[in-house]
This record gives structure tokens, sequence and C-alpha cells, in this order.
């Protein structure tokens, strides 16, 4: 399970979030996400995406978010050798794409925990805390702790994805 | 596209591929097949395959048969880094089960073919002859000619794939 919460950034967080977290990578994540050819992704909450980044290609499967305060889900991940070879398997499989994000992510690593301080082509500036944790409760409780840190508030959270953000800039 | 053609094996050939193919790889290979939740693939004659042998995990998409006397098609192929999330990526994606075959898979290679003496759990021995070329017609005459040197006959060729055999097998 990603438990998983997003804020939209209006002011420069970089300074607070070195006092508890260490810098990872820095790197531009290219996602394509898929639609299903036997039900629509947007109505079921589900979401396929084929990412490439600098540390190699990968492909996620979402489930339904599971809590009405965060976007918390489950999660699939695979790493793959071929970022072309899988665009072309699921378009083979009768899947059709349904948007790019493309964002600039640094990564900072606080415990279990990762901030994401995310710069979305078009969207502009959010950050995203995460943890995989199978204790949805527990989870949420660590990562609610880091928002606070970093002066966000429950009510702040967005819980649609990039996906949609840009579908509906796109109208 | 891999170009391909399949014998039954009543006989031990080993000594004849050996006069001119090299000896590769021996391995064990379990396959999971999905069926489609779009459309059959029975009938559409594709596969998609979740792969474990000794050299790692991979799924693959087979397209169509696109020949009368092969059995050759595009593939796709990926490799990846997790066989049980692959299981269950296709399972969350709304793919099924179709079926399961297990062999035991010797590999040789003359030029750009290879030859496979294959050992498939309930169905017995065969061999086939494969060459991954764009060039159907000049592919075909590549393993027609390997196929002749080992004794077999175009009109001997089996188009099934193991896993309509295992499939019709369990009847």
């Amino acid at each position: 399970m990603e438990i998983e919460v997003k804020f939209r950034l209006d002011r420069d967080i970089k300074h607070i979030i070195q006092q508890f977290a260490t810098f990872e990578i820095e790197k531009v994540e290219e996602d394509i996400y898929f639609n299903s050819p036997s039900r629509d992704f947007r109505e079921t909450d589900e979401a396929l995406r084929v990412r490439k980044d600098v540390e190699g290609f990968s492909i996620t499967y979402k489930g339904p978010k599971v809590d009405s305060e965060t976007k918390s889900r489950e999660e699939i991940k695979l790493r793959v050798n071929d970022f072309n070879a899988a665009v072309e398997l699921f378009k083979k499989l009768g899947f059709r794409e349904a948007g790019r994000v493309v964002k600039k992510r640094t990564i900072y690593r606080v415990g279990n925990a990762i901030i994401c301080l995310d710069d979305v082509e078009g969207l502009g500036k959010f950050v995203e805390i995460e943890v995989e944790c199978d204790d949805l409760e527990k989870g949420k409780q660590e990562i609610f702790e880091i928002a606070e840190k970093l002066g966000f508030d429950k009510g702040e959270s967005i819980r649609r994805s990039y996906l949609e953000m840009v579908l509906e800039r796109k109208g």
C-alpha cells in the first residue's frame, strides 16, 4: 500500500525539509498513463503508468483510493528493461494512451517516508509525502506529522492525481 | 517478428544438432499464460505470457500468426524484475490465468537461429527452430533449411502452441 498526501506549493519549503530530511535524488520523470479496454479507469479510480527516469523504466498499477483524506492506494510496481516495448505491449493489449505527465522531482528521505518536491509541466509546484506501509492509520499519522512540520493542514490535501489535473486543464 | 517452426520429436537428434550448432543453455521455463478481459485470445490468436527461468523474469506478448506453414508472429518481450508482481499486475488489470506450461529447454545456436529441444510437462518432446527477423520469407528459408538438416519436412510442422496443446489435453 502506498500512503500519500499532496499539497500545492505556493512558498519555498526546501530549507524546512533540509532541517530533518536527507536529499536523495533530483530527476525528471516522464510518465505515460493508459486506460483499459475493459473498464474506464477514470470511473474505477485506477491507474496504469509506464515511467522513464534516470534510474530506469517501470510499469505501475494503482488501485482505487482507499481513504478520504489522502490518496492512499494499492500499488504494484515492476522495473522493466525497455520503455518503448512496455508502451507497445499495452497498446497491443488494447490499452489506450490517456495522457502524459512530465515533472522534475526532488526527493528527500525521512525515516520510512519520502518527501517529493515536484515541478509538473503545465501544473506548477507541489509537494507529495509518501510512505509504503500496510497499516493505513499508522502511515497516515507518519505523513501528516511531516505535513504539519512543513506547515500544511489535512484540509489542504489534494486527492486528484497529476494526470487528472493535466486532463482537466486540457478541458 | 519471431519466425518459428515446431516438430514433434520421436527420435534423438542431439548428435545431428551438435554437428553444426553450438550449445547455449539448458534451463527450466515456467510460463503462466493470460487471457484478456476485452477479447478472447483463443479467437484472436494472441498470447500474453509471464515467464520465470534461471535467466530471470519476462513478459511476452505474441500477435496472431502471420503464416500458414509456421507459427511466425509479432513478439514484444520485456524483461522484468519481479515474477509475482508481473502476475499480480495482469490480474489487477482484469486478465485471467489461461494455463501454465512448464518445460525443460535445451538451446543451441546456429547463425541467427536457435534450436530448442523441449521436454514439456504432460506433452512430451518437441524441437522448435526460431529466428528473429523482419523478412518472413528469408527467415522461413533459414529455419526450413535447418529443419531439413534435422530430417523434418514442412508438412510435419505443428502450428499449435504448447498452451493450446496443454488445454486440449485437459479437455
